[in-house]
C-alpha cells in the first residue's frame, strides 16, 4: 500500500514510556525508540521533551519534520482529537486540558494529529495490521482496561460525541463486582489483565494464564471466567455491528491460544449465527508498536484530507 | 424536507396484513391501505396480488408506477436487499429464495427495491421520524420478536454480511430460558412481546403492562425483568455506538411511560457516561406505517444513487 511519497512519525504516549516510530513512504517501520515519560513536570514540559525525542529520531534519518508526510500523537484517556487537547488521563496524572497537539506542533515547526491511543492503534491495524482488507472491523485491547475502536468502511467511527467503544463497560455480571466508572459486573472487572491479576493475587495476567496451563485450579477458573466475560462481549458487537474482523491486542491477548480457542469456541456458540460465521477473531498484529504506528498513518491521511 | 419532485409508494407486507401508502413529493403520507396478506397461494402469486394492490392505490391518485420516483417493499425476515430476494422468514411460511423484487417490479413495470421491513422502518423513522437529523441512530422495534436497524451519518449500516442489529439475541440471562435461535437467554426470551405474554398467561404485552399497573405483583415483576432485560441491551448499544438517538416501536412500545420512564433511568444507570449523557431514547414516531413510509423513501433515494 503507498501512502505517500514521503516518510512519517507517530508517537505513543503511555503513563510509564512513549514510543516513537518513523514510517517510510511505504508505511513501513524503519526506527524506532522509546523513552520514559518525563514525571514531576508540568506537562507542557513534558510534551515538549517527547516532541523533541521524536525530532531527534527523525534527524537522525537526515528529516526536517516539515520533511514528512504526518505527525501523529496517541494519547490515553479522554481526547478531543478535532482540537487537539488531552481532557485528561487516569494514566496520566496531572495532565488536564492539555493543548498536546499544539504544543508538540510548536517544537516541529509542523502540524501534529491527536487521537485516544487504543483508535490509533486500531487505525494502524486497519491499514497494515489484523484488519487490514476488513470493511467492519473491531480492534479490542485488552491490558489494564479492556477499550474498543471502531473502523468503518476504512474510517474511524467516533459515535455521536466521541465516546464509541467502550466495550470494557459493557455489563457481563449482573451485581458484579465493583468497577472504577462506578457500576458493578462491567467486562473490566472480569477480563482485564489487572483484574485477573489482582483476583489470582498474582503479578499480571500472564502468570495467572502460566499457573492456569500448570495446573492451578483456582487460575483455571479466574481464566475461564475471563474468557467467558470477554466472549460476551465479543458476542455484543458481533450481533451489532457483523463485523468481518475482531482483532484483539493488549497484555491479555499475549496468551495467545490460551486465550484465542476458548474464546472464538464461545463466541460461536453465543452470538447470532450469520454474525458468528463471519467474523474472524484474530490477534492484533502490530505488537506495542500499533499505537504509534498507526498515529503516523492517520496523521498522514489526515493531512491529506482523507 | 423535499425528497423529490415526484411522488412514492411503499409497501410493508407483514405475515397477517400487508399495508401500502403513497407519499407526496416532500414524503407526506397522502393515501393508505390494509389487506390481509394472502395465505395458501404460492408466494410468486401472493407477491403479484400485493403489487396489484399497490398500483391500484397510486391508481386512485391517477398515477401510474412509472409516474412514481420509487416503489420500494419491505418484508421480514432474511432479506438479500441488492438481489431483491427474500431467503426466508418465519412470519411469511413457504416464502424460500422468492424473488419479490423482480415479481413486483413485474407487475408495476417500474423498478422495486426490496429490504427488511425493520430497516425500513428506521429508514423512515431516520428521515421523517423520530431519528430525524441524528448522526448515529439505532431504530429498535420490540413486538413479537426483537430487532434494530442502525443508520450512521444518514446511511443504513448493514455490517460486513448484512447481519448488523440482531439486538434480539444479545445474551442477557446467563442460562436463561431457551430462545427461538437455539441459544438460552437472548433478549427476546425476557423482553419481546410474545415472552411477556407467554410468561403471563396473557395474550398480549399490552395485557401485562396493564395488569401490572393494576397491582398485579407477578405481571410487575415480568415487566420489571423485561425492562431490565432491554435496559441491557440499550446499554450495549450507549456503549459500543454511541448514537444520539435510540429509537423504540413496536407493540410493547405502544405501554408509553410505563415502559419509557424506567427504560431510560436504568439506561443512564448502567451504560458508560458519556454515552448515557449524550443519547435520547424516545417513541418511534411513525408507527404501524413506518414500514412502509421507509420502503417508499429509501426506494426513492436509491433509485437516486443516494
Amino acid at each position: 500500500m503507498k501512502l505517500t511519497g514521503r516518510p512519517s512519525l507517530g508517537i505513543d504516549v503511555g503513563g510509564t514510556t512513549f514510543g516513537v516510530v518513523l514510517l517510510d513512504a511505504d508505511g513501513r517501520v524503519v526506527d524506532a525508540a522509546d523513552e520514559a515519560t518525563p514525571r514531576g513536570v508540568p506537562p507542557g514540559v513534558a510534551v515538549k521533551t517527547i516532541a523533541e525525542s521524536a525530532r531527534t529520531l527523525a534527524g537522525r534519518a537526515g528529516l526536517a519534520p516539515r520533511d514528512l508526510a504526518g505527525i501523529g500523537l496517541a494519547v490515553p484517556g479522554s481526547v478531543d482529537g478535532p482540537r487537539g487537547v488531552l481532557r485528561f488521563s487516569p494514566n496520566l496524572p496531572g495532565w488536564r486540558d492539555v493543548p498536546v497537539a499544539a504544543l508538540a506542533a510548536e517544537v516541529m515547526d509542523a502540524p501534529v494529529a491527536l487521537e485516544h491511543d487504543v483508535r490509533m492503534a486500531a487505525f494502524g491495524e486497519s491499514r497494515r495490521g489484523a484488519g487490514a482488507g476488513a470493511m467492519s472491523f473491531v480492534c479490542l485491547t485488552v491490558g489494564t482496561g479492556i477499550g474498543a475502536a471502531i473502523v468503518l468502511d476504512g474510517r474511524l467511527y467516533r459515535g455521536a460525541t466521541d465516546a464509541a467503544g467502550e466495550i470494557g463497560h459493557v455489563p457481563v455480571v449482573s451485581g458484579g463486582e465493583p468497577c472504577g466508572c462506578g457500576r458493578r459486573g462491567c467486562l473490566e472487572t472480569v477480563a482485564s489483565g489487572r483484574a485477573m491479576a489482582v483476583r489470582a493475587g498474582m503479578a499480571t495476567a500472564q502468570d495467572v494464564f502460566a499457573a492456569a496451563a500448570a495446573g492451578d485450579p483456582r487460575c483455571a477458573t479466574i481464566v475461564a471466567q475471563a474468557v467467558a466475560a470477554l466472549a460476551v462481549g465479543l458476542t455484543t458487537l458481533v450481533n451489532v455491528l457483523n463485523p468481518d474482523v475482531i482483532a484483539v491486542g493488549g497484555g491479555v491477548a499475549a496468551a495467545g491460544c490460551a486465550l484465542f480457542d476458548p474464546l472464538r469456541a464461545a463466541v460461536r456458540a453465543a452470538a447470532w449465527t450469520p454474525g458468528a460465521e463471519a467474523v474472524r477473531i484474530v490477534p492484533a498484529a502490530l505488537g506495542t508498536r500499533a499505537g504509534a504506528i498507526g498515529a503516523a498513518i492517520f496523521a498522514t491521511e489526515t493531512r491529506r484530507g482523507c
